[in-house]
């Protein structure tokens, strides 16, 4: 790996070697490999030294410390702590005497997840590997004593399930970032960020670089292009990595791979360029949080919605779990995660490897959502959609998978899907199979023909609609014009 | 409380205040306080310095260095902490910080239960108050530094939950304990055991005194007698205190208030004398478990099913939880038990203040059991039955509450209830009612004539049935002959 | 040992073996064993859990939390600690890693001195020992994790050094105690401090019990005559034990074995009665203080000079020690008792197994200090003494030893000595020999006739004294009179 | 500094501004201020994280995990902590809450000491002050919580100590260190230690720069060269800075201001160049060591004959100390320096701003050592010496200090000095004068002329002899021959 460091200059310079050059232009041309728009589900990781004090979230050290500390988490550590605590203190007692990598990757498969993120450093600095740059104060040197980010990867290399990893550029409190800004120096990305994200690439391999905490400082004092161009032509991962658009003030929603926009996004509107909803099981907090109510973890339905409403719409769903300083993930998100993956295990069909469809959300305005496929699989050349975004409405092609998210209404009326005389829908997870629909008319559902012991879940079914009319439409058009105008250049 | 210690023992041998003598005649006779019959479902609850390894269960201590180590238990501490480390030095990481009394109280109320019993002290000696015969090894003087059990009885009072307490009359370490056993002495009773008992009543008031860890030793030793005779005849809660069956080697399952018989205790058939069924929601351990999964949890439906086979034979459920070093409820817990008390609040008419029924469960051997209530009320003079342990089946007064714990079966066949021609079924929780049945026959309920969008939970309904046909039936004679002589035993 | 308890009230009754009642008449009349008065010079030892916070004195816990708490106790503890912390927290950090008791027993030993005595309990009722009714407040099950009481006994056992104990009888904070106190109850010393003595005697064998904190309660409280009275009869030690005078308020420097009257005791005259000054090394704290600085650490000059000042007036010096929370003797300890020892053991003949002599002072009023010893040994029968507490002196039997400790001046006069021609005068630990006195006259010795280089040091010398003229004196008439009728009340 | 460290390179490139070229020929060629020579003893002070376990040494952390581990301490820390126990997890208990820079500084001037140097860094990397290079692993994110380097710094300007920081260079388990080993890079030096020595030099601004931990890497690695370029010619303490020689592989004794050699150096005879003889209290340890025994101290009198031969040889004597982990410095510590401080400033005219002499040792042998002065003041025009290593002997000029360190014969022959008629020897710290001796031959003082009540210590004394025989000699002339050519090296 030294080596490699040692290397890095050269070969970036070195235009034979080189497909792409540390430039947006030739960066975002790079295609995003399919893996992860099929992938559609992932599972998010925060954990680091922040699962000690568990307090508020894992911004727990800059409400403390910064530079308007937070009257009540000051209170709590004051009331509970000994005076003079500092954070480099917690680090000790992060035990995760009970982390177990088989367990762990047990529980983040039983959500049917296709790929998984892990903080390797969140903005706390503590690196989760023995970072060469980040001594005695990475999981190794204190606290677990363990690689916590190898012996995941070599967990998940036994799964199907991609392998990523989160990476904070900033450390709130690093006195090179900080003496950096005030004497406008770069010594902290040349020491310590740029090398490590070196580091993470060329040890353990992983599928995503999900960058953060790259707000306050360009692209170019971050190395991003760089990085990003050593990452395309010439790492290990070069052919499978994805990456998001976290790379420096201004990137986010407009370079790199995915987009995030902002943590939470979800448009409601098909996009043009694929992005990703990162949410979180506890709804305050992605770091463990002690505190933790049963009513501030999101229902299974919750997190079912999200990802319809993500994937209709061109995005993925990532799901945030934080496990606590023991390396337990709470036993409530295990319970979510089994129950999110009863549902999305049994409805595979209508998740992975999908496309979203002309209508993302039912004309009706109703909780209605569609995912598609073509029955032939996917052809680029019957595709009339923009880089195959959607997939067309072909009446011989398309199956239409409709997410049914209210349950309760007597009749649910699917404007948005005209009936031919053929067409046929299914209730996935049951072999009820619905026909006899009016030809050119809406499709219309009653609550009364359905079984409702027979579904996987009372409240949301996923019907499996064939042979529905043949529509021409372009979502994208639908959008308004200045959005267009934004998203085209991504593109064109 | 020193005064009363010392007026105590003249108390006892003074006829002329005295209702109850301290012999198992005289005690057994007292009946047993209404509420507690009515109550139906309690929350138990296990928190002590156990809490802090958390490992295995709440014999922790037993497993490490008991008479026959378990090397798991061993191998555990020995990893995971310094070398000579002691059941001692846990005391200190017992912080409890995140304890709150109030949000304790509503966790339990979210679960509808009506009573409560804590653990002020299990069978490692240390007390959750600060008793004057436990210094430096209680709740006060180290770790918390809380008078828990005065924090929540304080917080209960502002419940309709009764508060009881648990207790433990061994301690398995205790020097005095142990020196009794080897010289046939009384110290560890006479100074540690007997005046806790009469401490934690004086001072808390609780209305359940769970004795415990009472197996060892014969109730002379425990002075349970003498105590049961004060606690009955002159103590502040003699009105209203209830106590189970655990008061010394041979009185489980005979003497006392009610019988606990063993843990987790299901007989399934209807007992003479009011019994309880304690169950853990963790079915692993009663203390916190720091390696619970959420596999490891009673769903919402196994509690139920426990909660129906239980109060139909005459039992109660008391369901118990273990916070953490912290003082937190698992979220999972929690979660459970709102889950729970949606179902319990909802079809408090068919638990609360009913009586078992002349049928426990279904003599069709289905998993239907049966709660039932007169509809003018309790009324002994109606009521054939033995000490109104059951009620009798008459068609104008008696209503059945028939749990149905299978509902995916397309008839459910009601073998013990008899339709007349005004029998009327109601599903609790809905609009919902049947008639129409045919008269002598059986009751059937078909699947296809109930919404099941508009009941509580798809796994368990509720019929509240009316109007079915008169039966003369003791369920009592149906007990096998041994049995009904023993059960003779506590009553003739 | 329980079965010893279980006797003890019977054989105090039981007039045939007991040659001592409990009552002082009795108590006070046994003879003192003649050991300890040979001894003259102990080491003290205070250790306990006010080795963990090591601030102030071995008092700490009052100060930081008796009636009326010390600012400056309390700051340092709020700077310091954790919020909320409590005095058993400190028992955790009571590591002792580094006690070694044949080191402990070495250090002692290289003091010269003849007796020890161990704190097994100080007020902070932490027994040093395993005791059956101090349960998890003891230094088996919490801290060191070792029997330090037995331990020590072992490893002086190896040793010509007597074992004694030290017990405080109250408890600051023990709520039995403070109820007794409230309540006018005696639980306390019944379940605690009388039991804990029969353990300490039972178990260790001490030849010193060193009683203290009895000043609040009687003796009767206490069951002090009792515990004497078993002591003297029937006790595994009752031949040569030796105890003190603090037996309950009133007792000090009244009853019991040898008078302390005070800490520090150091009268100048000499008393009828044997007695003890117990000073410490340290001369702020008994117990170990962190703050300790060289110049708070007494002088080996000034630990001898209160050696000389009590033995020459019947007392004996007991000189403390506090090891450190890791079990050590601080250095600077152990290099004053080296020093010390030197002292002692190249001048053992003026210490060891002598008497006070007719003047204990000389009458010069300088700081001159006498013992001595007969040449034939010590004989009842030549010795006109009451009691034989002091040496005749008898020309032809009778050796003085003068402690010279001001040896700057150029001439020393030794007013007391009356020269005759055969008056012989050597240095000890030299060969340096004076004669040559003018008979008749005061003893005259020239600084400059010693060589300062042979001396073992130059600040204190001890001369033998042979042949010196008789003289008629009793040194307890010059006692002033109100002193010798209070002391006649311990003989008459 | 960060601007600094920016100019830097310019600076060192700048011929106009710049005195001293980055080589050796030219660095050497810079006169050592005077004050060092003049300053003779130091006290040094090695205080970090050792301090936590303070077992074995300093070292503690290379024996326990470095190439070959020592098993009599991987056994001590196996027995004592957790397992999996790190270095990193002692910094948290590195409290240092008694640490007072007053009362700190108070200390270290009790022994008469003109200088100090601390230890900013040893060779665990865990820097004393706050290192932005060594981010959580420095004594105010951990541990102390507080800027030690900074409040000593502080401390002693209110004194007319010199204060001087010892450094380390390598630091035994640094990731970039190790690395640079592997691959030959240069990381470590660029990114950790080159920065670390401008922030000490620019922040606190030492009167001594002491390096260490360079053995095992290049001048050239450690950029030393550059560093003592800038240091002489542009730091802010680039007038009175003095460094030592351990500055890269092959420079000890060779390169840099004094010479050190070796740990404990102590040749014997005159050196040509300035050195300086490190020793510690400590026999076995320069850090703290818990198990530390009054016998392993050095006594006053070994310091104090270290200090002659020194002194007497062109070196000075740099005693260490080791404060514990709470801030103090041992008490036995205190003690010596304390006595140490008596005799120095009692003979303080014999020790500092003085000369070596033409005599050494003296030449019979016998243990006396010689320091001199010039009546007149120090003149370079009538020194004959290379350099002014050493005072002619000039019978009008020269004062002679004599150190006699064996007190006990009877007669001293100072073969070495050579008596005339007005030959006058006085014993410092007396008003002893002695004269008369025979002219033209060895001063001989007798032991019986000696009053030893008057001097300050029995076992040492320095005579002042004025007016002794001119004598010409040249003692670098006795050095052997190959001694002599490397020593010119140094100069020529």
């Amino acid at each position: 790996m030294i080596f490699l460091l040692k290397l890095v200059p050269f070969l970036l310079i070195s235009p034979a070697f080189s497909k792409y050059t540390p430039d947006w232009n030739s960066l975002d041309n790079r295609p995003l490999p399919s893996w992860y728009d099929y992938s559609k589900f992932g599972i998010f990781c925060h954990w680091g030294v922040y699962s000690v004090p568990a307090y508020r979230s894992e911004w727990m050290w800059w409400y403390w410390k910064g530079s308007k500390p937070d009257a009540e988490v000051v209170n709590f550590i004051d009331k509970n702590y000994k005076p003079g605590t500092t954070y480099a203190d917690f680090a000790k007692d992060f035990t995760a005497e009970y982390f177990n990598p088989q367990e762990f990757v047990q529980t983040v498969n039983s959500s049917g997840a296709r790929y998984f993120v892990f903080t390797s450093k969140h903005h706390e600095g503590f690196t989760m590997w023995p970072s060469r740059t980040s001594w005695n104060w990475n999981s190794q040197d204190i606290g677990p004593k363990r690689d916590i980010v190898g012996e995941l990867k070599t967990a998940f290399k036994a799964t199907n399930i991609h392998f990523g990893l989160y990476f904070s550029q900033f450390e709130w409190f690093n006195p090179l970032f900080l003496d950096d800004g005030k004497y406008n120096t770069t010594f902290y990305p040349e020491q310590v960020s740029y090398p490590q994200m070196i580091e993470i690439v060329t040890k353990y391999r992983p599928d995503v670089v999900w960058s953060d905490g790259e707000w306050d400082k360009s692209d170019d004092y971050w190395r991003a292009k760089d990085f990003l161009a050593w990452l395309y032509n010439s790492s290990p991962v070069k052919d499978q990595v994805v990456v998001n658009d976290r790379w420096g003030a201004g990137t986010m929603g407009k370079h790199g791979g995915f987009m995030t926009y902002s943590d939470h996004y979800d448009p409601g509107t098909l996009l043009n360029r694929k992005w990703e909803n990162c949410m979180t099981l506890d709804k305050y907090s992605w770091g463990n949080r002690r505190a933790m109510r049963a009513a501030d973890v999101h229902t299974a339905f919750e997190v079912i919605e999200q990802l319809a409403r993500s994937i209709s719409c061109n995005g993925n769903l990532l799901l945030n779990i934080g496990p606590d300083m023991h390396g337990r993930i709470p036993s409530i998100f295990e319970d979510r995660l089994i129950e999110i993956g009863e549902f999305v295990n049994s409805h595979s069909e209508a998740i992975f490897e999908t496309k979203p469809w002309i209508h993302q959300n039912d004309s009706s305005g109703a909780n209605i959502w569609y995912t598609s496929r073509y029955r032939s699989g996917i052809k680029t050349d019957i595709n009339p959609s923009h880089n195959h975004v959607y997939n067309a409405q072909l009446y011989q092609e398309t199956i239409i998978y409709a997410w049914i998210l209210d349950t309760k209404i007597d009749q649910t009326v699917l404007k948005s899907v005209t009936a031919t005389d053929k067409t046929k829908v299914a209730i996935i997870g049951t072999d009820i199979v619905l026909t006899g629909f009016e030809k050119g008319t809406s499709l219309i559902v009653d609550k009364q023909k359905i079984d409702w012991q027979k579904v996987v879940r009372r409240d949301v079914i996923i019907l499996k609609i064939e042979y529905a009319a043949t529509e021409v439409r372009n979502p994208l058009e639908y959008l308004d014009k200045k959005q267009r105008i934004e998203e085209n250049t991504y593109f064109l």
